[in-house]
């Protein structure tokens, strides 16, 4: 069975889900939509992905020689599954289309977990998402959290987490935002953050606080964890060693910064130079007493890419293991 | 009686230190260094401050026009004590001759507690300087976790602390250092900003990590604190309002990040636009059970300059009173 | 006689205008206006500004505990003349006002010349604004050209000029705007910036193009000029060195960028570290053959508030020689 | 027959040189070089790539677990030709073993023209590299201009130029480098740019200024051109539409700074999301009187790559018709 997927909103997510999917051999993007006739439409076309747009903008396509398969309700009807990359505010009234259109949806993290009331992460919960007709993949930072402390708990049934989000101020390709020269605190604190994880792990005892900096690449987290077994340093890093989709990386190795994870990245050949794991600084992680320190960063244009693969073989009950299933998306995407 | 000053390394803190000094009546600047005759050295002699020079630098100062009183050996001969504003590396150098010419010495939070044995913070510990040859005024970032921890812990008994230092890349005037488009990890952690802190408050139990970003305005912390003692986010915030040399800032009047906290500084008059308090934004306080959560805000270019002119008087022996001293270089620096 | 005057806008060039103004003998600010309540407000309030504030949020005011002195159209029957600077797409409404109030207005470089007719530069013209209702000074940069070639046409005459202005992304208080990481073109070429340079030369040959890039501190010129009559390098200095409101730099001295230059500022201990000058590279100036070379850096926030108070004396006809205008102006802000 | 190359340097140009040329069906990548055992050493290794290191450094290789080939010196000898993609300073001394060595070198655009006495672009001088021992790959500001200039001069007849460089900070894998917020203008003037140029093509009438600023991504040119022919922007565009690795980009389409730019490479699926073509704003082209105006932007890390191809085929006598080389090269390379 080939799920048929469209991809709604050909956008940073979009189109980097697009390219996954198509290296799957169990599913395939059957559309993309695009609202405006932009360079990344031409482009979606250019790589032979059908466009579909919103009737109102059919006139713009035109005039600017891109060559559209239909609408995006003409694509409703030609997918198992959509995979929403809509910008927020949106959500809530794209669910009802595809509700009405009886296909699937998959969400991002920028909605909130009661509009799905099931969130998802490959290790964590891939069984909670069997079957659904909807459900979100937790956003960048929240997958980022997840993936390392999601095999702590198991092992090391953390009591209390509290991490800090150094978060970058605008996307690369989003040359309008700043900060230029500034660091913004998200005031309303605890941040959303901690409950967003909750909404994986429920049990977790996390808070967390984040701010703004003038960066494009990736975020970056400063995380203390309260232990519930006594560990060293080196057993941590093993852990880590072999948990999915996580990737130790060295200062002495010359990763000094996020700047040269990226760099890394595109040394490995990864498309787009994305690095789809949570880098963790091998050292910079310490335990001291009970208590573990460690540095991760976070590829927020690329880490949530394999679990939305993951998610599209729950929900559409293409493989039962969650194992099996990230295996088969890490090796198609390199990981 | 008025103490002579002389300032050794006129640069972002030397020239600081100097104004702030002759704004006192009981000390004077009566000499100022420079290595190079650079526009900051012409500046200075504009401005009236007699300029001393290494002698192998003499000729190069000469050629440039710009006008020396002597060599930094002179000086010497000159003050009764020295603020050590030079750069890392050379101070156990100057310390000795400081030491063979007679004369106090203050240096900055570069240097380690070790090399003076004695450490600096108004509030927290103005008498253990009094009297002293040599003592150290701690670094921008200890000062600032000092300011508002240690009427913390007074009040509430503080249990422990953990703070994230998000760090300014390089100072306003520094356009060689980046970095441009990273964040970048202090790696060896806990970093050493918590023992600092704690050659003040010896007693506290605290814990850091820091990281480095493209910004060179203000450093900027989160912190968490488990407190000894109920209470809540308004008591929290009345204790701040009369903390020392700690301002609070409100994201609902408009200030949402360090760039405007440095535009207040500049509306309030500020020479140089220095913001010399801490800056907490009290929206941004939050207490939940027994911890209380902040986000505070770093001048690292001002914040400890009213600390220097406090710790000459206790060191000097002009003023036995801590809150006395205070209140007077307060008034004089319009904090 | 003493002229009333009432600034409409008080950010980045209201609160500078509202100072500069205040150390005149001849003119006083009677009052500033605010739309919102934020930090900016409190402080005009606490440095004695009496503020106006829109009849419809005088409640938000109210609630934020800031004493206002009166709605906008209040101010108007207190003064003489408004210095606008409300932000884009209101200056026509506003004119309309100021008309029925009966007060002068003079208007800032975002606006066009058609708005007055009549366009500002103290040293090129200062005479066609005399006795006028309306009036515009010109732009940052726009200024920052004519202060050095008007001085250069007058003894070389000019055959041509070409520029190129590298403009920051976002004043230092704006930490919304970007770009984080790019440079961006104006597309629309040649830019405006020579048409408007004409409003005040309008015999001048000028062509401009413009980036946008992110830096929050100074916009930076490359000029080329094909001069009409020959010239040296030592000679054009001479001539700038004489030049009002131009200050020459050297990189020899330290002056390598323009945060050097913002550095500077401060030192001169010029308020809020404002550079009225348009700063000129001496030792990156250069003729060669017909053509003379050279970079020059703009403060976009401070550069035309000299010109906004002669262009208020030529306007309420107090002084006729602008020679003597600028000179009174230039020695009460310390230039 | 396969020439057999080896990269001296496997740094920003050494790693994307080694992948281009394995792309080629007559060359082959028979070692890289490093001097440190970082991770890009190791990514090397990995990728398959015969790692030879200084002798010096051999033992830090063995400890950091990076299996090396053998030393530098040994890798002379299985090797026609190097591309030597060392550091600034080293050139001369490198140059003298490689012709010890009995092998070809090309350099790159950081040396000086009288290093190697002939300097390589492929459409403008492919033939007088032909059969050299030395040549030289003109740097990605001077590749850049000579892409755009070359087809014009020879349609068109180019009486001047004159060209503006705002030039990246530092590279994106370069996290130590500034400025963070300043601009920073070349002083020496005209710059070394134009005798650049110069050096391909030394008939042509070209000055330059330049300035550095806060970016990682891309050199933006803006460019003044006296056409010595009747033209339109029409022309123009239509020109460059059919010349070699030049790609027109457009402000229209979305494209509104060289953050879209990175961004479409990545979209075609670039490795490392490379733009190996000089991007010329459609949009921003414009032909006024004798006199075109245009931007472009260079991607610093790449540009030169292909360029390095063809020159290894005339430096090697594969390939006799320029064309024919530069044909190859593209297709190989997506471009």
């Amino acid at each position: 069975m080939t799920v048929k997927v469209g991809i709604n909103g050909y956008g940073t997510i979009g189109k980097r889900a697009a390219e996954a999917i198509n290296k799957q051999d169990d599913m395939k993007v059957v559309g993309v939509t695009k609202t405006r006739p932009t360079y990344e439409a031409s482009v979606a076309v250019e790589l032979g992905l059908p466009l579909y747009v919103p009737e109102t903008s059919a006139d713009d396509f035109k005039k600017a020689g891109i060559k559209v398969a239909g609408t995006i309700k003409d694509m409703y009807k030609k997918v198992d599954i959509i995979v929403d990359c809509t910008p927020g505010d949106v959500a809530e009234e794209y669910k009802k289309e595809y509700a009405e259109a009886g296909v699937k949806g998959i969400f991002q993290g920028g909605e909130d977990h009661s509009l799905t009331g099931i969130s998802f992460n490959a290790s964590a919960n891939y069984k909670e998402s069997w079957g659904a007709q909807f459900s979100r993949v937790v956003s960048c930072n929240t997958t980022g959290l997840i993936r390392t402390l999601y095999p702590l708990d198991r092992k090391f049934k953390i009591q209390s987490v509290f991490a800090t989000l150094i978060r970058r101020g605008a996307d690369p390709n989003n040359s309008k935002s700043g900060p230029i020269n500034a660091v913004e605190p998200s005031l309303k604190i605890p941040t959303h953050h901690g409950p967003d994880v909750q909404s994986i792990m429920p049990w977790l005892n996390i808070q967390t606080m984040a701010v703004k900096v003038p960066t494009t690449i990736m975020h970056l987290h400063t995380v203390t964890v309260k232990l519930g077994a006594e560990t060293t340093t080196e057993e941590i890093i093993e852990l880590w060693k072999e948990a999915p989709r996580v990737r130790l990386v060295s200062g002495k190795s010359g990763i000094k910064s996020s700047a040269q994870i990226m760099e890394l990245a595109r040394d490995l050949g990864r498309p787009r130079g994305d690095m789809y794991e949570i880098a963790v600084w091998e050292d910079g992680v310490k335990v001291v007493g009970d208590t573990l320190y460690f540095y991760q960063a976070v590829h927020q244009e690329s880490d949530v890419i394999p679990e939305i693969i993951d998610c599209i073989r729950s929900m559409c009950k293409i493989e039962e293991d969650a194992s099996v299933s990230m295996r088969k998306t890490d090796r198609s995407m390199g990981i």
